[in-house]
């Protein structure tokens, strides 16, 4: 697969142009750029600007709002649910993560449902935005219906992300950020393009029987819960989706199971939506409502370390702490580069024309 | 499998009289009995009476105190710290619960980190305490180490379950309540009693090969994180079961990851534990702190009509909701009794001879 390096720079300034051609606000273009980039900079190829085309498609379709005016339309001390006013899910859910993180200054924690939202790009993104006021941030979204429920062959929920990202002292924070599905839906196109097979376990086909066709989604398929099937779980994986759902989507008043709004743009809105676009759904603890920082710092520093230090089965090198993947490739990748598939780049240079925005400039 | 089967009212009258023979207050044993049998119920009988010769062995190595004084030790409007006691987790759970309810009473959500307690039983009790208040209940603790994180062989993390309670209208209730690893080891503990083996993805032995046999955990192998294996997402099951025992035990200052205590009183505490106790984590969000809850109940009861039509696959009869199956048990134990294996009746027999007690009375 031919790929194209880009510095980070040349993504940021292409993204960022598209996005204000879009009639976003300079704050919001560069917000919605920063947490996007994050996703390739993090190795996450699928969710970074490899998403672009998809944003803008959905704003030509008029289902993406450049200039949303996101609001609080209910709340408590501790609680808040977001209207994010059809915005860019890259925008809506920094606002709404800011306002958990000031409730949780106020009261101890905050927990905000957002309705009425796009794709959000990364979960830990947002996650992450605590970490820096000695918080635990915690952040999930719903997303359109790939996923069939343990024994079903219909698609009803998303690959549903859970993200939760806690601080650590002199050890990098705790981040993890994984969809409940078996796979995430970014490894099977990652497949597609190689032409390879996937492993049994990741999707079945419209009978519900097991699958290795990569393509096999476009054929009535379907991706399959965290664990796979009964035996190894999946109804868990399965009641993870659901949980995500239901706090991202119900809690909020957004569209929820096979109701979510799909991402890709020429796929119609599902009929009778039950509610206002995508949910996703944030928390953030401040750490000494429970416990004085520094303690509880210097524990994390303990349990990481231990866990680092656990043996590892002979032909694995060590044993990873949630986030020290991601962590890599960012220092690798602003570095050395972004590296761009050739399908995207194609996308990237499409979008540019469109918009009148050169990739190379 | 030979089976006798026992009322709930003679379960519930032995049970209670052992907790008060330990010295437990008459109100701690009707709580703990009620908690403890509540496993028994609803199908999770690795959780039930089955683990009451457990807890005796406990209170004898002086490591559960039956009189604890249970107290907040530190907090903010919405969060607390609980210092158990070395209570039975089976009375301090819910102690901590009403306590994240009533902060949700009062600022919307309520978040309970608990240490210095023991077993707590299911963790769906605890979770559903909520429902009753129109709350969505949250339940998780951390457990003894069985469980290998990925690519290691080494048994770091507890089988850490999760559980989260949501109120519909109409409908029951959403009840989620599962442990963070393909299979619970009470799920193993079955196949030990009919002499089966394991499925493939289970357990791996103490190479960290994969294994079939269901006794593999005394022969230094482990459990394996839900995901089974990398390719099938094992390192969210290892990221699952590691926010669990963070949340549990980091936070409240409990001993946690390998140093987290043994269920079994002979095997002894681990050395240099890093904090006291079990720990566990509650939460409790008021539903009309994010919409109205009668607004709320009725999409509930949408999504959970809608995700039961969701088309079953061929020799599948229906989809289920989490909580179903334990509905089902719970309706058919209560009406025909409740089915107790020979190997835990004698266990019974000689925990009520040691005490005192007629399990037949």
């Amino acid at each position: 697969m031919a790929e194209q390096l880009f510095t980070y720079q040349q993504l940021y300034s292409f993204t960022h142009t598209i996005f204000t051609k879009m009639g976003c606000s300079a704050t919001d273009a560069a917000l919605a750029t920063k947490v996007l980039l994050s996703a390739d900079i993090r190795g996450i190829d699928s969710h970074g600007v490899a998403r672009l085309s998809g944003y803008l498609r959905l704003w030509e379709a008029n289902r993406i709002n450049a200039t949303p005016i996101m609001k609080v339309i209910h709340e408590t001390p501790s609680t808040a649910v977001v209207d994010g006013d059809a915005g860019l899910g890259l925008v809506v859910a920094p606002f709404a993560m800011n306002i958990a993180v000031e409730k949780a200054k106020n009261v101890g924690t905050g927990w905000v449902s957002v309705k009425n939202s796009n794709h959000f790009g990364i979960a830990g993104y947002h996650a992450m935005m605590a970490l820096e006021q000695d918080m635990i941030g915690i952040s999930m979204t719903n997303a359109s219906a790939l996923v069939a429920p343990t024994f079903s062959n219909e698609k009803m929920l998303g690959t549903n992300p859970i993200a939760v990202a806690i601080p650590a002292g002199n050890q990098p924070p705790f981040v993890a950020d994984f969809a409940t599905t078996t796979a995430a839906n970014g490894k099977l196109e990652i497949l597609q393009r190689k032409n390879e097979e996937a492993p049994i376990g990741w999707v079945q086909d419209k009978e519900g029987a097991t699958s290795t066709d990569a393509n096999i989604l476009k054929k009535g398929g379907a991706l399959l819960p965290l664990g796979s099937d009964r035996a190894h779980g999946s109804h868990k994986g399965y009641a993870l989706g659901s949980i995500v759902d239901i706090f991202s989507a119900v809690l909020s008043g957004a569209s929820y199971g096979p109701w979510a709004p799909p991402f890709p743009a020429y796929v119609p809105l599902p009929l009778n939506m039950p509610g206002e676009g995508l949910g996703h759904f944030f928390g953030a603890m401040r750490i000494d409502a429970f416990r004085s920082a520094e303690e509880f710092k210097s524990n994390m520093d303990n349990w990481i370390t231990r866990f680092r230090e656990a043996k590892p089965i002979d032909g694995y090198e060590k044993v990873l702490i949630p986030g020290d993947p991601e962590r890599e490739f960012e220092v690798y990748r602003m570095a050395h580069g972004i590296p761009i598939v050739e399908s995207v780049v194609n996308d990237l240079i499409a979008v540019g024309e469109k918009m009148g925005v050169n990739l190379y400039e």
